[in-house]
C-alpha cells in the first residue's frame, strides 16, 4: 500500500494517509455486519493455524523443533500487517509543496498473533502463553529498536469492534515510528520541570491514598488514573523505575501475564464484556537521553463511542469518577483470586 | 452532576471527570442496545414536542406568538444538557494537591434540539428551518461570548451511535469552556510564523488544484482536507475571511443551511448511511486578539472506530485518500445537483 504521513497543520500534528486505494463503503468494520459473524467461526480467518500460507510472510514465530517457516506448528506469530503504510527502507524524506507538508511512511507494522486458535482469546490462554506473547514483543520491541531510523515504538492490541478491531483472532501489533508521536511527550516534560519521574511519584502517592489503587503485586502496581481519559481506564505500572518495555526481566514478566488474565477477566465480567484497546507506551529510542520516562501498560474498556467535543477540542469526557472505577475492578479482582 | 477538569499530565491535556457518578456498564449506550431501538419511535423520547416538561428547563426557543416556555408551539427549542459538567458559575478556581491538579468546570452546556419531530433528521428538514437551527447556534454564540469567563465555545452534532450520540432525536449541542482547547491552537501558530491566515491560503490552492474540491458555492467551498484525519471528512470553509462562526451574516446563512442539505443527503448516499459528526471550529473569545482564525464547520463521517494506535499516539490513520474521497463526493453531489 502507497501511504504518506501528512502534516494537519490545523490540528499541529501528523496523519497517516493510504494515497492508492479508498475502502468501499462496505468494506469498512462497522458496515461488513462484524458483530454478527463474531465467534461463529464461519468465516476464514487468515491467522488461524493451517492458513499461514494466506498472510504475509512470517518474521518470526515461536514454533516446535523441525516446523518450517509459514506452516503449522507455532505458539506465537509475527507477521507484517498486510495494509501497512510503513516500510523500513530509505530515510525520512520531508517534502514540501505550498502550504503542504508530508514525509514518506518509515517504519515497520507488524502483527502478532497471540495464539493458533481461533476463539481463544488473550485472558482465556494461560499465564505461560500470555508470557509467550509479551516476550515475542520484547524481541521484536530490541529488534525494531536495534534500527536507528527507528524513534519510537508503539505496542497496541484492539479487541472488539468498538475498539477497531477488524479481525476477531486474538492478535497485538506492534508499530515502529521514524518520529516522536505527540502524545507521549508529558513525562518528559514533566521530568524537565519537576526533576523526578511522574509516574514513580504517582506510584507513592496512589499507595498511599489507595482512592485510585486497584491492586498491588510484587513487581507491578494497577491505578484508575487520577485524570482517567476513559471510563474504567487502568494502568499497569512497573513498580521498578524502567524506561523501556524492553527492560523488563523474567521474573516481571511472569507477574505481568499473571496479573494480564486476572485483570482482564475480571475487567469483563465487571463491564459486561466490552470491547477494549491495550496500549504499552514507553521511552523513545535511539535519540538523545531524556529523563521521566517509565514504561506502563493501559487498558482502555471501549464503552463510550468518542463523540463531535473530543474530536473538536482534544479534551476528553469521562462520566465515571477513577475513584469508583477502580472500586468496583478491585472488589471484583478480589473475588477471583479468593 | 458534579464535575471538575482534571489535568493529564502524561497527555498534556485536559479530561472533564464526573466526580460524583458512576455509569453502570448497563447505562452505556452500546450496552443498551440503542440500533436496535432506532427509528421504531417506541421509546419515550424527551425531546419530542409535548414532552417539554421533561427536559431540564428551556433556555430560549423560537416558537408560535402567545405560547409558553416549556410548552409545545416551537420550531427550535434551546435547554441545558442534563449531564453537562459545567456550570456558568464563580471563578475559575485551580487546585493543586501533591502530583494532582484540578479546576472547576466552569462554563455551559446546552442542547438545541432541531425540529419538533422525532425522526426527521437535519438533513430531512427544509433548508429554512435548517437555517433556523444554525440561527439559534448563532444566537447562543453571542450570548455565551458575552460572558467574559467564556474563552473558547464549541458547536458540535453527534449522529448515530458510531458518532456518540446518546438520542436519536435530531439535536447539536453548544459547549462554553473556560480555557482554549489544545486542538484549536494550529491555525494562530501557522499565522505567527507565516504572518498569513492557513484557510485562505488552502480555499486558493485548493480552488486551484482542484484535487480535493467537492464544490463551490457563491459563500463557502467544500473539500475533502489535505491531512484528512478521517475518511471522507469534509470542510465547508466560508470564502469570506470570517474569524467566529457568529460573523456569518444572512445570505451566507442561507447559502450553508443549502449546502449542508444537499452535502449531507449526499454523503449518506454515497457512504451507507454512517454515523457522523459536524464541529465547528471558530476563534476563541474574551481574550487578547490572535491572527489566522477562520471559522469553519468539519463533517466526519464515522466509519472506523478510533483504535489502540490512535489514542496511545495521537496519529490518526487514514485508509482512504482525500483526493479519492473528494471525487465520490463531487460525483454524487453533482447527481443531486441535476
Amino acid at each position: 500500500m502507497a501511504a504518506e504521513l501528512r502534516r494537519d497543520l490545523v490540528r499541529d500534528n501528523w496523519v497517516v494517509i493510504a494515497t492508492d486505494r479508498a475502502l468501499k463503503p462496505n468494506d469498512f468494520p462497522i458496515n461488513k455486519g462484524w458483530e454478527s459473524t463474531r465467534k461463529t467461526g464461519q468465516n476464514f480467518c487468515p491467522f488461524c493455524e493451517g492458513n499461514e500460507s494466506y498472510t504475509t510472510d512470517e518474521i518470526t514465530a515461536f514454533r516446535d523443533n523441525n516446523t518450517l517457516p509459514n506452516t503449522p506448528g507455532w505458539s506465537v506469530r509475527t507477521i507484517p500487517n498486510k495494509f501497512s503504510a510503513f516500510k523500513l527502507e530509505g530515510e525520512l524524506e520531508l517534502k514540501y509543496s505550498g502550504v503542504y507538508e508530508s514525509c514518506n511512511g518509515l517504519g515497520q507494522h507488524e502483527v502478532v498473533v497471540e495464539t493458533p486458535q481461533h476463539g481463544v482469546e488473550l485472558h482465556q490462554l494461560p499465564a505461560e502463553q500470555i508470557k509467550q506473547v509479551y516476550l515475542m514483543l520484547q524481541q521484536r520491541y530490541r529488534y525494531l529498536a536495534g534500527d536507528p531510523r527507528v524513534k519510537y515504538i508503539q505496542i497496541y492490541k484492539n479487541r472488539g469492534l468498538f475498539a477497531g478491531a477488524s479481525l476477531e483472532h486474538s492478535h497485538s501489533q506492534i508499530l515502529a515510528l521514524p518520529s516522536v508521536p505527540r502524545e507521549n511527550k508529558g513525562l518528559s516534560k514533566y521530568y524537565q520541570q519537576h526533576g523526578k519521574c511522574l509516574l514513580c511519584t504517582t506510584l507513592e502517592a496512589e499507595r498511599e491514598s489507595r482512592q485510585r489503587l486497584i491492586y498491588e503485586s510484587k513487581h507491578f502496581q494497577l491505578i484508575c488514573p487520577y485524570a482517567s481519559r476513559f471510563s474504567y481506564e487502568t494502568w499497569i505500572i512497573p513498580r521498578r523505575h524502567t524506561e523501556h518495555f524492553a527492560d523488563i526481566n523474567d521474573e516481571e514478566l511472569n507477574d505481568l501475564a499473571a496479573i494480564i488474565k486476572i485483570f482482564i477477566l475480571a475487567m469483563l465480567d465487571c463491564l459486561n464484556d466490552p470491547s477494549y484497546n491495550i496500549v504499552i507506551n514507553t521511552a523513545p529510542v535511539n535519540q538523545g537521553f531524556a529523563g521521566g520516562y517509565h514504561w506502563y501498560m493501559e487498558i482502555i474498556p471501549r464503552l463510550i463511542v468518542a463523540n463531535g467535543v473530543e474530536f473538536a477540542t482534544g479534551f476528553y469526557m469521562n462520566p465515571v469518577a477513577p475513584e469508583i472505577a477502580a472500586t468496583m475492578l478491585r472488589e471484583k479482582i478480589l473475588e477471583y483470586l479468593k
